[in-house]
């Protein structure tokens, strides 16, 4: 088992010094495709060992499995398929031999869940090579809006007998994308009604919630939304499994879940969007919403043989990757940014007080850390456009290139590109190749390119796209400020950390310093975190926060030269931004419509 | 020798059925490569054979040549080095072993175009079987503006003792682009004065034209400047070593000598930019300007006998390779427009009237045909963008299938682009990639593409490119109508027309019929008209030109479904052209901007 590069790294000075250092506590990141276990130590935030099962049905969006679970397979650090220099690939999916899933669907089985877990924990330990009898605590992340129904006592209804054959009856995975039609009615007579809560979601709730995804269920299998005591996040289901009793955990019910102000949306919008779903949140959803790293509970004696933990130790309330993130960076202040960049930006920020902050994916009251109001922005694409563009524009030449000197194609066009100044390349880009969700919130929105010349070079326009996300995370980063939440530090997570010159050009185009997050593994080492506070550790989240999480600060400093004409850039980006983005040219829109159209009608084309 | 695919063609009815059937013509076509030799049947146009000689020294853009020169090689029809499918291949260029050339520069040797003539016309008449004594005209065209200094008797002064190593002493070929400095000269000044002759050319008169590259002699070698008792086209200089006395024709005096209602630039106007400069057009240029199809005088013996041709038979007055093109098309009417496509695309249209039509590379009276205004557009790049997708943006996955099929690249992506109907793609781009010619008259534009998403493939962005440049054309063809000069028929030419998607997606995008020129060797079949006339065989070159051109007539008919979107994209077209065009936003400009200030800073871009 290959040991994780920066475990047992010990701390010059560390506020944790005093707590027992042979007490650790575990972190579940539970991902798309596999749950990775990280055993860590409660004085100073030491990684110890880690390990990573994958989900054995993994995505489910062709067919139903028939079959029972098959056992998890277990993988060391290191051994994980993690995508080179973090640019995303495609996830496998599963496919059974049950009922056919209609386009857009993606469900997963939650045996594969516990069977990850399972597996995980006790290669994690393994790894580590400590006493499992000195893990105090024990706190998971989640996927989300991942979402089931289940019964009175948390078993999902795929699980009954008789329904492992009826879609509904599965999880719907966070990329489920089969209840747009559902979002846009909610969103739709949220408007209509001046619904208080949709402005905090910057005007629209994704197909992606708890909401559309449950509507898509009473509207499609009727009878088995009845049979559903529950609609429980996954993040809160694993939860019960450990500790055998329902929780609500405060970042999923406000961020999927439209929990505002202690409350859902009233059974009259619920009962306007169908009589039969007007109970929907009092039957299935409402219980009371703990605040992220209370003590959800104590390990339950058969699940703690399972997965060779101490019974009883504690249990901390659910969280969601993306949000579990910020701690792990260290000390938490209002104004201190975390944007977790892979396939997508996600940035997560705590403000002292609520802001009407235009384009926001939502702002939640304790959503990150109880006692802040917790923001969320996002960029649609961003690793995905550079995919997008090494997989679909970049010539053979540089193909092989990169063969015969053994290196990415990222990295080849990178070095290429960055033997420029700033600017040479004559280019400008918008990043909306996925649409645009902060701050537009307009996924109708597609890419733009300007500056081409007969001299154009793939790392050229490779480097102009690069550019057009930070462009795109400058815009976010100013709108917060112009809110009133200014943005006073900035780390960044994910896949994308180890591109460097990706992040060079974010610091140069952001004009500020760049912190990167330390771990590798920066979602379990924020779950760890919340175990701590959950085992008692330490009294809240930013104090074991600042115990147990860093990040290497100030990694990547602007060049005021180069800033320079990064602002000149930036000016012709936010130009295009306002022209195509607010409706002034509404053409992308309609290319959209036209290609729709043209699709439908599927006019010939040959000559 | 390979026969010509379409030599000894009959025509059903040809209104030069009366004409004696064993009676010639040799039209020449000098091109930037090589001249082809073209021998066509008086009475109906039949190409009866062909020939084409490279030039020895090619294009001589790095080091004068200091031997004396070689042979040229010659090669039957069919052996030509043609592009594939009709897109441009870099030309070959030559380097000798004299003075190395600036950066821009573009010369040629004289003595490469006698060469390739002796060799080529020879050949021809082999390959056609005919007998020479049945030859009764020549005539040429050139490409332009190709000029340069000759002695009083037309001595090229490059092939003068001692001057062979001065590097103005040679052609400077039309692509020869140092003299920019001398064009903005003449461009500020001719607007500073108001010259009236100045919106005739758009505007702008070019670097490739007389004026600036004479003035660039000036400028750089002034003492050659005097020693050069004449400035010449290679266009007249050929037919001077054809009929042994000197002629000026009027397309290339109109096009690229600023010859406007019978006068060049006033000497108050060339002094106004260089006082030696005064007298350049009197002293250098004036002589009788003749039209096309004129004879200009008669074969000499010794040129007779080293190209094996009859003495004392018709040679006519000089030509350009675009413009010459007209007749070939067959009978000529107002309002008719050839486009010759291929890199670039030039539009050359006759009309009854001078109208101001905006974005014209020039119009001059008599400068296609006599007794009418033909009008000049363009585009700087057509076939040069589809060849910078080709080489820059398209990934291994279609060079290697278009290897395993042994098809072009340019097929393959149109095949995969044409499964789809018009908007499929919900692109649009701007053609700008080389500047915009006509009608904006505006180099420092770029390129544009708007409407990626993360599914876009190169096979869509390459029809969305070609479509451009199809947009580009009707926004020409819509300013000539609204200038009151309508196009009513359009004949498309050049290497492009052998791509069958790429002409049904003009015919579709223009909404009209495309007839597509016969003949694979247009200009020279044009010159062969322009040599019947001189010789007498028809009283004019309309008369000619039906007689002996032709065309497939709507070789491409518009589908009005396809058509019907066109006109939508075609909406978006316009209103992008106008905003980033027009001034409203001159992002593409202000890129350009920083463009030339980051090379000339050179910024460092590590990091």
């Amino acid at each position: 088992m290959v040991v994780s590069a920066n475990k047992r790294t010990e701390k010059d000075s560390a506020p944790g010094k005093d707590k027992d250092d042979r007490m650790y506590v575990i972190g579940v990141d539970f991902g798309t495709l596999s749950a990775r276990a990280l055993v860590v130590r409660v004085s100073d935030g030491a990684e110890m060992g880690t390990a990573v099962a994958d989900y054995a049905h993994g995505v489910i969006d062709r067919t139903l499995p028939v079959s029972g679970t098959e056992p998890a397979s277990a993988s060391g650090h290191g051994t994980e398929p993690a995508p080179a220099s973090g640019h995303g690939t495609e996830p496998a999916s599963a496919s059974g031999h049950g009922a056919e899933l209609p386009p857009d669907w993606a469900l997963q089985d939650p045996a594969d869940y516990i069977g990850a877990l399972a597996t995980a924990v006790p290669a994690a330990i393994a790894d580590a090579g400590i006493d499992a009898a000195d893990v105090v605590g024990i706190a998971t992340d989640f996927t989300a809006s991942t979402c089931m129904p289940v019964t009175a006592d948390g078993t999902p209804l795929c699980q009954l007998p008789g329904l492992n054959d009826r879609p509904h009856a599965y999880p719907k995975l966070w990329k489920h994308h089969a209840a747009q039609p559902h979002a846009d009615r909610i969103n739709n007579l949220a408007h209509e009604r001046k619904e208080p809560w949709i402005n905090r979601y910057g005007g629209k709730i994704s197909s992606e919630w708890q909401f559309a995804k449950a509507l898509q269920v009473l509207d499609e299998d009727p009878e088995l939304y009845d049979k559903a005591a529950r609609w429980i996040e996954a993040a809160d289901w694993i939860v019960w499994q450990l500790c055998g009793k329902e929780t609500r955990n405060a970042c999923t019910a406000g961020y999927k879940g439209i929990y505002q102000d202690g409350h859902y949306p009233s059974e009259d919008f619920l009962a306007a969007l169908d009589p039969r779903f007007a109970t929907f949140a009092k039957d299935k959803l409402e219980h009371p919403v703990q605040a992220l790293g209370d003590l959800a509970g104590h390990l339950t004696g058969e699940t703690a043989e399972r997965l060779g933990l101490p019974e009883g130790i504690a249990v901390a309330i659910g969280n969601v990757d993306a949000h579990v993130t910020v701690p792990a960076a260290g000390p938490i202040s209002p104004g201190k940014m975390v944007a977790i960049m892979g396939t997508s930006t996600c940035h997560v920020m705590n403000g002292d007080e609520l802001a009407e902050v235009p384009g926001m994916c939502g702002v939640v009251d304790g959503g990150i850390v109880a006692g802040l109001w917790g923001y969320e922005a996002g960029q649609s694409a961003v690793g995905d456009i550079f995919a997008w563009f090494i997989e679909k524009a970049v010539p053979a030449s540089y193909t092989d290139e990169a063969r015969q000197r053994n290196m990415s194609l990222y990295a080849l066009l990178a070095e290429h590109a960055m033997r420029q100044p700033p600017g040479a390349h004559g280019l400008i880009a918008l990043d909306w190749e996925g649409g645009n969700r902060s701050v537009l919130v307009d996924h109708g929105l597609s890419g733009l390119i300007i500056g081409m010349t007969l001299a154009t070079t793939a790392p050229e326009i490779y480097r102009a796209l690069v550019e057009s996300t930070a462009f795109g995370t400058r815009k976010i980063i100013d709108t917060f400020g112009e809110a009133g939440c200014p943005v006073t530090e900035l780390v960044a997570a994910g896949g994308l950390i180890k591109d460097g010159p990706v992040m060079q050009i974010y610091a140069d185009v952001l004009r500020r310093p760049l912190s990167v997050i330390s771990s590798d593994q920066a979602p379990a080492l924020g779950s760890a975190i919340h175990a701590a506070v959950a085992a008692g550790a330490y009294p809240d989240v930013p104090s074991a926060a600042a115990a147990m999480g860093r990040c290497r600060v100030d990694a990547y400093r602007p060049d005021p030269a180069r800033a320079a004409v990064y602002d000149e850039l930036y000016a012709e980006y936010v130009r295009l931004h306002d022209y195509f983005g607010r409706g002034t040219n509404d053409v992308m829109h309609r290319l959209r419509a036209i290609r729709d159209k043209a699709f439908f009608e599927r006019t010939d084309a040959g000559s």
